[in-house]
């Protein structure tokens, strides 16, 4: 276990403490350890836009701590009527960023704690209620760690894209989190990891947290993935979720929908690893899933840093949507869905929770 | 002819001046318009190996010009023995990048003209060699822009990879060129251009052809290509080459494969267009194609500045190969070869290049 405490039992993405939320800068990342204290939930919610804290999981545990602060900001200003003055801090934290479902999702679960509450300060209880949902986070991860490690050779070569650890969730990690699990069991081999333009998620953050752990790691440009499936080496490709439709469409960081088409051209097993929070049963597939344009100028130039040409435009989507049937596995808390459909999600989700 | 002046006559990636090799410096561009003078033929080679010119026809022409400062150093130092001399300067610009034939290729043709030179002074007769060399390449780009425009609709949208236009090539362009013809002829809507990582060839150098001829160009990470293509609104994929086998697979910029096989899923027509100088009938399939890896921190950083952890490796492969049957046709200046294969690159070969 020692490693294990040097990063992600350590180092946290987002922390309650004290009374403020604690978000580690992933946007300065490794370069710079830096943290960024919210003290209210409107600060929260610009973190989460500003991409202080990033992916899905991630976002849906700060924004239930950002709703901590909302109620304990409206009980102090208004202790009979909180409840309407926390709600518009928690329909602004819902706006702060659009394709993640797991921000709603853990957003709802606050509002219906606080349907539950007495008389006297809620802040106890929706406090307990963020941790709660913070702590099953990282359960559901070691769960999903352990299911997908087993879907593994030993010793295995994976391709990975973005960052989806400890940094993208409460803890431990979706993908990378099975990455963990099979590196503690059967041992992981290489861990290739796709840089991810234009936020570098995979050449930062994830390079970060695998040199952190004593695993290997190597970083290639996100072009040159479909020549390394095509080398033949690689086992599996595992990727996160940012919200996945009721028929099994997934959301993901731009570039995952181009390495599940490689990955079916070569055969290679494509997971998706995700907790059901990032299940949207509401939309019926991923044309119903909104997906976030960022600013230009993150295409334009790289780490703050213009490259392009003036007069130049950009197209920055930050999510592309992988349809269900180029998805060989959803990896969940509640089980592995081989070949994800309509009628294989909705049995799924009626599967309790393993506790 | 008001905006042809502007760049492709008159900024010229490669150019002869007075006795030296005169290249515009594509690692700084678009942001600093800087040449670089090579006055020896190790200075030209340097040059090539370090990526001040790219591009396989650039580099061709490149290393004709290279062939001319090794054939007048060794006339100057043994006037009767020149040839043994300008060799050894010939296989160091041979050896300076290991992909892009043309290199070979323009070496070889200038090999022959030293064959054939008389006594006295040989400078004349092999700068004479290299300028044709130079205006052929030229001549072809513009033959080749005029048969891939004819496979284009009118006001098309084409996705396009890396730079392949004036700065790749003598002049005007390959892939680049059928956009430049198109845009003479039916219009272009819009220009895709993959960032192209890890050198940006697509953000900086494709994006600041297009903005200095006014045409429209939007850059997009290299993993939105896939996204791009589902949108539904891309004609044709144009891309060049760096070297193509006798049975069609073609070497190209990493990530040239797998926007193939974006493109093929897509079902949308995807095009190589090359010089008959990129075909290699000495290698059969593109098994026997030397792939060019490049330091690591190229992938690690972006222009110079590193991002990702100490400890982290990269992979970072120059080209991959991308088989011929992912490719719609192949467009050369002797005509256009659908669904190339051996027989039909032997047929192509066979025919003269129209005057």
């Amino acid at each position: 276990m020692g490693v294990d405490a040097v990063l992600y039992d350590k180092v946290r993405a987002v922390a309650w403490r004290d009374g403020v939320v604690r978000l580690l800068d992933q946007r300065v990342l490794p370069a710079t350890l830096r943290y960024e204290e919210c003290a209210t939930a409107a600060e929260v919610a610009a973190a989460i836009t500003a991409m202080v804290v990033r992916g899905a999981p991630a976002i849906g545990v700060t924004a239930a701590y950002g709703a901590v602060l909302a109620v304990s900001e409206a009980y102090r200003r208004a202790p009979t009527d909180w409840r309407a003055a926390a709600r518009v801090d928690l329909a602004a934290l819902r706006e702060s960023r659009p394709t993640a479902v797991n921000l709603g999702w853990a957003l709802d679960v606050m509002e219906r704690v606080m349907e539950t509450i007495g008389a006297g300060s809620p802040v106890a209880a929706v406090l307990a209620a963020a941790r709660r949902l913070h702590d099953e986070d990282i359960a559901a991860n070691r769960r999903m760690g352990a299911l997908g490690a087993a879907l593994l050779p030993p010793q295995a070569r994976v391709l990975t894209h973005c960052n989806t650890g400890a940094l993208a969730t409460g803890g431990y990690g979706t993908a990378l989190g099975v990455v963990r699990a099979a590196a503690a069991t059967g041992g992981i081999r290489m861990v290739y990891a796709d840089e991810t333009r234009p936020w570098l998620q995979g050449a930062r953050l994830t390079a970060w947290e695998l040199v952190e752990e004593g695993l290997p790691v190597t970083v290639l440009a996100d072009g040159a993935a479909a020549a390394r499936l095509r080398a033949g080496d690689i086992a599996a490709v595992l990727v996160g979720a940012d919200r996945i439709a009721a028929n099994g469409d997934t959301a993901n960081k731009i570039g995952t929908y181009g390495l599940a088409i490689s990955a079916r051209h070569h055969g290679v097993p494509f997971y998706v690893v995700a907790p059901v929070s990032t299940i949207d049963v509401a939309t019926p597939d991923g044309h119903g899933i909104p997906i976030e344009e960022r600013a230009e100028g993150e295409v334009l130039g790289c780490q703050g840093l213009t490259h392009s040409p003036a007069g130049a435009r950009a197209w920055n989507p930050v999510f592309d949507v992988t349809p269900a049937a180029l998805i060989t596995a959803l990896i969940t808390e509640r089980g592995v869905l081989p070949s994800p459909d309509a009628e294989g999600m909705a049995r799924l989700l009626a599967q309790p929770t393993p506790v």
